[in-house]
């Protein structure tokens, strides 16, 4: 499979961490978001996903795109580890936590809204930045509480085991220590991903381990 | 089954549209997001979902929020009709349509979104429109060449019967409406929508027939 990406999407980082879960084979197409390059923007990925946003999953007959439909689909091809519970309102639990992350927070803190806010909207560095907080502090202060609900032990988001919750979890917390954001106010998530990323499907997933990431 | 939300939340639209898709029963609680009331933030509401957000779907056992994973509940639970096809690469392309509406451009939408801009940021009612106006754009013009490509009847998203696509299509677009957004660019979108409010499960769930909806 080939995995269309760039180290620091966490759209991407959450598709790696699914694929390293499942113990799957998969090379990465390097798509440099930076302008010049904009790769995201070129008639040749537009071919290939008209949206131009990354991560795309290619497996040779299917072309599919979306990090969560993504992963859901390789949970249904590949169903172990299961990255789902089994009863239907646990799996509702655990979705509901991703997409928390995944339509809540994430996309208001996207590059391409970040850009917005810059031109034409006019915004400074520092008005980026606190917007950037914002909406982790309102997304991560909803998401401790959940942490402390529904956690078995302090290590998953959900459960005793790594879920779709724990693999949007961890690089949205990378991207809150990438924004310098205040991550003190949630020791629940802190202690979460700091277990997770000890593990090798997640440490092998890491923004700057990956090819394309500067030399450190 | 109780369905907590309010009659222009397009995330609770969705979830009324696969209710009555399912022809499951369920009763509208009300929660006013308008100020003052901000029902959805008192701490009766927070007991109920620490996020704050609607819609919640309570069924006496559980209690389920964000929309996407409510209608993964309720095809796992109520299979028939089925809102996503059989087989997994064809489920995924269903999946990332929902997704490219309820992550890439609803999110950005958000009432409490177009409340930031207003303040802290200080735009003015012309920039908030034009910001609505532009993700709409962006969403809508990938979405109609995806449309093109997997619509199998100019009636549905995704094929020729209904998903969880058009579940997702028809509340963003009622948004776009709503805000003044141009949407003849997007005749393929346009004709979906026009087909699918003219089915009864569509029809009772749209906002302006909701108990809560102001008298015309």
């Amino acid at each position: 499979m080939k995995l269309y990406g760039y180290f620091r999407s966490s759209a991407t980082y959450r598709v790696r961490i699914a694929l390293n879960l499942k113990g799957l084979p998969w090379e990465a197409v390097l798509i440099d978001l930076r302008p010049p390059a904009s790769a995201q923007q070129t008639p040749e990925f537009r071919a290939l996903n008209p949206q131009g946003l990354i991560p795309v999953l290619t497996d040779g007959a299917h072309t599919l795109t979306q990090s969560l439909a993504i992963i859901e689909y390789l949970e249904e091809t590949h169903p172990s580890p299961p990255l789902l519970p089994r009863s239907p309102h646990e799996r509702a639990e655990v979705r509901a936590l991703a997409l928390a992350i995944a339509c809540d927070i994430h996309p208001l803190n996207n590059t391409r809204v970040l850009s917005y806010l810059r031109s034409p909207l006019g915004h400074d560095e520092p008005a980026i930045e606190a917007w950037y907080a914002h909406w982790i502090a309102v997304g991560f202060g909803a998401l401790e509480q959940r942490a402390r609900q529904l956690s078995g032990d302090g290590r998953h988001l959900y459960g005793t085991s790594v879920t779709l919750a724990d693999v949007c979890l961890v690089p949205q917390m990378y991207n809150a220590h990438r924004f310098r954001c205040d991550v003190a106010p949630y020791p629940t998530l802190r202690g979460i991903c700091a277990h997770l990323e000890t593990l090798p499907a997640f440490a092998r997933a890491a923004p700057q381990v990956q090819p394309d990431a500067p030399a450190a």
